[in-house]
């Protein structure tokens, strides 16, 4: 979960740059890119997500404050979500910033399915 | 932040139904949809996110394991994410859950911009 405070407002505001940074902090931090989907507002600001095999990063921009909330949200061992941090820092010119690292999905095996799910068994719902 | 264990496999690994919960989850809990993009893995999981003017829902599956990982982020006083985590739990068959709230975009004095931004005084980058 990562913050930038006092960023550059003409970067924060511009959809092309946004998602092409957000791509590239995607690859540099070893993650393989499946899909992006990102979106203007008006009067201003830009929110999109990349969709990574290794989950996702999303962004949502506040050029008029100059601050922008980013997830860099990773599963697996290959994924360095602090090495996009770093990468969006620079990119943002961010003055301030802040990262902290949530686990999730502590699966214990009382709450895994007793039965392990088969695609070819899969039913309609 | 949502978590939800001992899920109907067949329902986190329907790339439509997912898609279709996540959009009237959004809906259901005051949030206005503004793009959908979603992604089915193989052999299985389903991986998306639905864009809403006051931030984005966001889900990974895994199937296998009866499990779903969905962030729930909103801003403003509108949307009830707790409604959303509700009607996700439902829809998932998920026999238990966690839901936790992170407030986040604390912005204070000295961090936002000294300058307010102005679209038309956006230069390029």
């Amino acid at each position: 979960m990562a913050e930038f405070f006092d960023c550059n407002p003409n970067v924060l505001n511009n959809l092309e740059l946004i998602e092409k940074k957000m791509t590239q902090a995607a690859t540099e931090c070893g993650a393989h890119v499946v899909q992006t989907c990102f979106h203007m507002f008006s009067p201003h600001g830009v929110s999109g997500v990349v969709i990574i095999s290794e989950s996702h990063l999303a962004i949502h921009t506040w050029p008029e404050l100059g601050y922008a909330a980013v997830d860099l949200f990773t599963c697996g061992e290959n994924c360095d979500p602090k090495i996009a941090y770093d990468f969006l820092k620079a990119a943002f010119s961010s003055k301030s910033g802040s990262y902290s690292e949530l686990r999730r999905g502590m699966l214990q095996a009382d709450t895994v399915q007793k039965k392990p799910f088969f695609v070819g068994q899969q039913v309609e719902v």
